[in-house]
């Protein structure tokens, strides 16, 4: 009989469920099984399965015999509440709601007080000895049944019962006489009749049939399909039917209704936390209509119902050992609880449940790092808008790097940094940024682009910074030369005050409150524990020693990307780099390197001293040479401006000179052009030069007595003979240096993975190659064919769409550029078992793609230094999940 | 006793070698024994086997009995030819030379008249009583002694010869006196002493030893290592040394030395073809020194040497099978062949021959197909530089589409159109084309570029076209306003006349001589016979019906690549187009759209009708749409002229809104950014319109009763997703129309590969393609992260230094890109046992990369119209070349 059971009782002494059928029963029908089983209270009735739902559907008729199983189940109900359903003097009245294995917003949710028509209103009001009552469920039920089950527009009603109020000069719905209930009844039923074509049904069992057609039938919604499919949720899971008898909060002064959780969910503080309405049906809380009282309060208004509504509270813990997000009705005093489920929270109170529950022995630590979702963490190291706060969004781009700030509207970075002198605080806004405006980025609040997507240049700095930022906002326009810009009805001037949200890409008018959270001790507790269970290294992509810092304190264990392109933009190096790209000839290139060598030395002292005891990877310059060059139309300006004064003319040749060779340098797609160890190799004496000051800088710290092993990271490279060329040079070098100053380090030379070209023939490159880094930005960019700074035209639309379900550039894309990981990783191992391998694109802080990497048998991941604690907990979840 | 044979006799009755034995005898000595076997009159010698080289340079010392096996072997041709090696009186004389199983430059070649010294050249000036032979001979072989083996500049020797005639006041080397000759003897060892530190060897076996060791100590010299690396040559092979008597063609007006053709090299044409000298030593023809007769003057001279000359090579050729290149020596009236090998030819000569040789019964057409390199065939349908002319040239690019021609410099695409119009000759220099240049480089005679690789823009239309193009040609600036290109020394004006060599890459200052070729009949043979042997389709890229037709008397077999967006630029079109790109609702895109449709419908009309019979692959549009925009500089100017003339606001204004429109279209990276299906999702009207041009196009050519299959191509898919959203718009246009016009036709929809993604999902995107097209030129520039556009910064030295081997936009790069081709045959077939796949990049006429095309088992390739003779042949060699 099991595989045609297709309804389970509960709530009497016959329950059926229990907590573990939630596939079968869905979470809120399990849930009610359970609480029945743990002598919970909960009004009696029964579950029809998931299994039922998934017949229907394909089947579009009913398993045979289902009509009797649920005539039978009510004939249950009716014993035992000693109402018949149907009946016109004692009527037993149903509320119907839907019930997946998860929650699932789109779907129909529910229908009380069923059961009700114009007989047995009636006779309610006999029975119940109050029509107030009586009347209006049957107006609520009429609502509701016509909005969910007949697919009515909720509007109509509610504008029908705002003119009755305005026409009898009441304004809370209670202040309506029963009279006036029963003229809304009425005029309800016409309104149903109109729209559905037909009269509202009348017979109770009808009632029942069309709700638990419509829960089944809004599982196909185009709503609920598309929750799905963003949220992976099978289609062939199907839903569950909860039929329960009607308790009301609705009859009287000694009845409530109330929603409760076990803890604080904002700050997960220990205390019975949620709020009440007296009258009410469950509906109003959640509305909104009537202000609740805080659930403390029942303590004095009925000191029973609260003692036993905490035995519960903790009884309900204790069993399902989480935070639990409670529903309770009580009737004339008699409590019973509707649902219970685990509680949604806040990161800091997730975090703080957590290492209490471990400390109170109810779970134990790997079950506590896998209730903070490493996500959740990003939120508690940057600012947030105070959510109490109202505000005006007037744009919304991608959410680029996580937290708000407020500040004036600048344009350019000089401002900014000049702004900042001044300890003005700003908010940058760009069409892009480039590595130019680092200073002016640093000097700001946060940054606002137009152009450039999750990986643009403006996100990935302001990550490093851990700084707010918004990015490929394209619905604003900049007018530089007005200092405005234009977004919708909008202008907003230089000056004018904004605040971004870099968490969800909003765009505010003027100053919004910000808070703070701190790093907390229950965090820290947390990430020891990750820290305990994980198996992946977590290191950092760090480019300063301040970053450096910054990322140790965070639990980083070593540098995986040095990016010394960003060393070359210091005010005192850019003339001399400048100089370097103006050259002739290689005379004169090494001249201008020469210059540049004693500085770089500095950089690579200061960062080796910052990671002392880690690995550091440095990547040799990466990008193209234009990027160190001020951009043609402003050289164009100086050009003209000169020409209009008295300069001379060798100062006019020098600048046109300049012209020139960014006119020649100029790129058609700088992405795929003349960068990476396309440099190292057309240019040799660049590399050469770093290569000097790195080892150089390792020396004398090795005098020093520190131990340091410097990994060199060769970009960009499509074939092994481009590797092989470089290394030999730098090889070279190291050497002689190394001889020259009488000490023998150990060293290695690896490369970035990031051409699809390399991960085909990572077997050959791994002859060369001592360590590999997927550099899975560029990577995802070849692969997909996407610029990052212009996918903005089309990504959102994609994304909005669902032809993909997540930001490439932000969760790695594991059936494409997964799939060249794990080959490049294959390969690799194949001709260097011991290949040391990590990833270094912005996906190596981002929860799912750590987990990927855990799991295809990375080395480490190295991310910004803010998402470094979020990687340490996600390569725990790695560990936890796979053992489950 | 087989396993240490070193030495191998021939010339006399035991020759021991055959021409099958090339793998141990190297080709020259393999082909020498086949002639002694032949009874053909060759000087007696042996050949030392290539396994003595392998031994020798592997254990750095001859096998044990090699200098036995040579004194053997010296005794037998001592016996034959009566003559004793070292000795004074009547010394035996011998020539050394290198012969490896395939020709190399770059080792060792020739050391003439080895053995003798002081004393044994007066042995042979008593013997010969010739001592002015005597004297020259030695004379020579101390030059070349003391070059090839002891590797003493030969310019030491030649300068000293030069001032000896000088100081005689001779002009000839014949001219010298036999006191003069002894004196230079003298000097000769002198320069060798002081060269190489110690005397000339007087020893004849010690001058034999030092020759053989050089012979094998130059196959691993720089030189031949570079070679066997660029052509794919094993070291292993190592090389073989030909020791043989001399004979001599100095030794008065009965001697004299030759070489001959069996077939005109340059023509094909089956006659006698060579010249020779009288009284001259073998590389007195070669030098140059003295102008050689035409090989018809020995019949006069020499009838019966003549005659058994004739009677030699017509034995050699149907011996051989093929036409030979054979070198003789005639002394005292008798014959001696030295050398017989295949011929060098023309690309002319080549298919001349091959396919008179079938006629003659020589050869199969198999084997006349394989004697004909499909890339020779290239310069049969283009104008080529007449190669006697001379000429300066300029600068060199990439030789980009291949021809010669010659015109007037213009820089602007409209001036090309308007010289055309008055029948001018042009060639159109840019720093790069855009699709706006179409009208001029069509108008113009050849395409001269800065920018751009092999599969720039410049470089794909001009192919496509069949017109010359040299692209990438860095050296040059081009300063558009004063209208002149500057390069090295050179300034060149508009108007100027210069000519470019497509072929070769050459930028020539002035005008050259130009000889066009004709397809000739031979060549339509040799294609035919190609198309009974192959088994992989030929298609075309053609985007007009005049390409199409062009490809179709090429033996196009239908079109596998009709570029939509080249009917955007039509003069007629581009306002309209204009018009959709700054529409800013979807009403006015749809109404610009409206306006395209009936042209577009033409389109098809035209492309259909001249491939009737063949199916047409029609991809929908690829670029960015700001490609079809004015660029903003041009704009720009527009914008400051209209603000100082009396032009209306409304004029101002719209000119604004282009520019503003401009900037926004603006990308960083266009080739990675809103183009292809990206532009087909977010403005679904833009494929709609062309979806209903094409089966509108297709429905109507059906009614007269013409039977099309449109194919239907979506470009840059990365996500099946993508192909999914745009295939449901096309499926929806394309069957409501047929349904309107009553007509039911065959369509398929269907994608490029062209992004790593969507190859690594290609068992996805198969569920939705019904065929696939690698796009191999933007797989390539995504696999290897090379732009087309700016790889010529580094791609020429990458190629220069071997760092790549082939050009990858050229020659498909079968280990990365290949790698993914194959890749996306398997998980494409996986999908779909009979999906259809082919390839439409450049590759598709490259002769390589339709061999692996054809082995990877791709249904078809396609190419521009002029490469379609060549990737016929080339499938063609495939199978013939696999069964070998």
């Amino acid at each position: 009989m099991a595989d045609n059971k297709f309804v389970y009782i509960f709530g009497n002494n016959e329950t059926e469920g229990k907590n573990s059928m939630k596939d079968l029963l869905g979470g809120k029908g399990a849930n009610l099984a359970e609480m029945s089983n743990l002598g919970i209270p909960v009004p009696v009735g029964f579950t029809i399965t998931t299994e039922v739902c998934t017949l229907y559907l394909k089947n579009g008729q009913y398993p045979p015999g289902f009509e009797e199983h649920i005539d039978n189940a009510i004939k249950q109900l009716e014993s035992t509440t000693k109402k018949n359903f149907g009946d016109l003097k004692n009527p037993l009245l149903l509320s119907v709601r839907s019930g997946a294995r998860v929650s699932m917003p789109g779907m129909m949710d529910t229908v009380l007080n069923l059961g009700l028509n114009d007989d047995s209103v009636v006779g309610l009001a006999a029975k119940t000895g109050n029509e107030r009552f009586a009347y209006d469920s049957y107006r609520r039920f009429l609502t509701m049944f016509a909005n969910v089950v007949l697919d009515i527009d909720h509007e109509k009603f509610e504008s029908t019962l705002s003119a009755m109020k305005k026409d009898k000069n009441v304004k809370q719905d209670n202040d309506l006489e029963v009279e006036d209930l029963k003229e809304l009844v009425e005029k309800f039923k016409t309104i149903i009749k109109d729209e559905a074509g037909k009269e509202f049904p009348q017979n109770a069992r009808e009632q029942l049939q069309m709700a638990i057609d419509a829960v089944f039938g809004s599982w196909n919604n185009q709503r609920a399909k598309t929750y799905r499919k963003l949220n992976g949720i099978p289609g062939e899971w199907g839903t569950a039917v909860n039929v329960q008898s009607m308790v009301y909060g609705n009859m009287g002064e000694t009845s409530g209704t109330g929603v409760a959780f076990t803890r604080d969910p904002a700050t997960g503080e220990k205390r019975f936390f949620g709020e009440y309405l007296i009258n009410a049906q469950g509906e109003d809380v959640v509305a909104g209509i009537r202000t609740p009282q805080p659930i403390k309060a029942l303590k004095n208004t009925m000191p029973k119902v609260y003692d036993q509504l905490v035995d519960i509270y903790m009884k309900l813990e204790d069993h399902f050992k989480d935070m639990q997000d409670i529903e309770f009705t009580i009737e004339k005093g008699k409590l019973f609880m509707l649902q219970t489920r685990t509680g949604k929270r806040t990161a800091a109170a997730a975090i703080k449940i957590a290492t209490e529950m471990v400390e109170e022995g109810l779970i134990d630590k790997h079950t506590a790092l896998l209730r903070v979702e490493p996500e959740q963490i990003d939120r508690l190291l940057h600012p947030n808008i105070d959510p109490t706060s109202a505000y005006e969004v007037m744009a919304t781009g991608l959410p680029a790097s996580p937290g708000a700030a407020v500040g004036e509207v600048v344009f350019t970075a000089e401002h900014a940094e000049e702004m900042a002198k001044n300890g003005e605080k700003t908010i940058l806004v760009r069409a892009e940024t480039s590595p130019e405006d680092i200073g002016g980025m640093n000097a700001s609040e946060g940054i606002l682009t137009v152009r450039g997507g999750m990986t643009s240049h403006a996100a990935v700095v302001a990550r490093g910074m851990g700084k707010p930022c918004v990015a490929g906002c394209g619905e604003i326009t900049i007018d530089i030369k007005e200092k405005v810009f234009n977004v919708g009805d909008y202008t907003v001037k230089e000056g004018d005050i904004i605040s971004i949200d870099g968490s969800t890409g909003n765009v505010i008018l003027g100053k919004v409150d910000l808070i703070l959270p701190g790093v907390t001790d229950e965090l820290e507790t947390i990430l020891t524990w990750a820290d305990e269970v994980r198996t992946l290294k977590v290191r950092t992509n760090a480019d300063t020693p301040h970053d450096a810092e910054v990322a140790r304190d965070f639990g980083a264990e070593g540098i995986g990307l040095c990016r010394t392109e960003h060393m070359f933009f210091g005010e005192d190096r850019i003339p001399a780099v400048r100089e370097m790209i103006m050259a002739e000839d290689i005379e004169s290139r090494k001249l201008a390197l020469k210059k540049l060598l004693p500085m770089q030395r500095e950089d690579f002292i200061g960062i080796f001293k910052a990671m002392e005891g880690f690995p550091v990877t440095i990547r040799l310059l990466d990008p193209p040479l234009h990027e160190f060059l001020p951009n043609h139309e402003e050289v164009m300006e100086k050009l003209w401006e000169l020409e209009s004064s008295d300069a001379s003319q060798e100062e006019m040749d020098r600048v046109k000179k300049i012209g020139e060779r960014i006119e020649y340098l100029k790129e058609i797609n700088p992405m795929l052009g003349h960068r990476g160890c396309r440099l190292g190799i057309t240019y040799p004496e660049i590399y050469e030069m770093q290569a000097q000051a790195i080892i150089e800088a390792a020396c004398e710290l090795s005098k020093d007595g520190m131990k340091i092993v410097p990994e060199i990271m060769i970009p960009l490279v499509s074939h092994v003979k481009e590797l092989e060329f470089v290394k030999k040079h730098i090889t070279s070098i190291f050497e002689s240096v190394m001889e020259e100053m009488g000490i023998k380090l150990d060293y290695m030379v690896g490369t970035m993975i990031e051409l699809p070209r390399a991960v085909l023939t990572a077997d050959q490159i791994a002859k060369e190659a001592e360590f590999f880094s997927f550099g899975t930005n560029d990577l995802t960019q070849t692969t997909f064919g996407f610029s990052r700074d212009d996918a903005g035209k089309f990504l959102p639309f994609y994304l909005e769409s669902g032809i993909l379900e997540d930001d490439p550039f932000a969760v790695l894309d594991q059936d494409g550029v997964g799939q060249l990981v794990k080959i490049g990783i294959e390969k690799g191992r194949a001709t260097r078992p011991d290949i040391k391998i990590g990833i270094c694109g912005e996906h190596g802080g981002e929860p799912k793609s750590v987990k990927f990497g855990h799991n295809v048998g990375l080395d480490y991941v190295s991310c910004s230094p803010f998402r470094v604690p979020i990687a340490r907990l996600a390569a725990a979840h790695a560990v936890l999940e796979n053992k489950q």
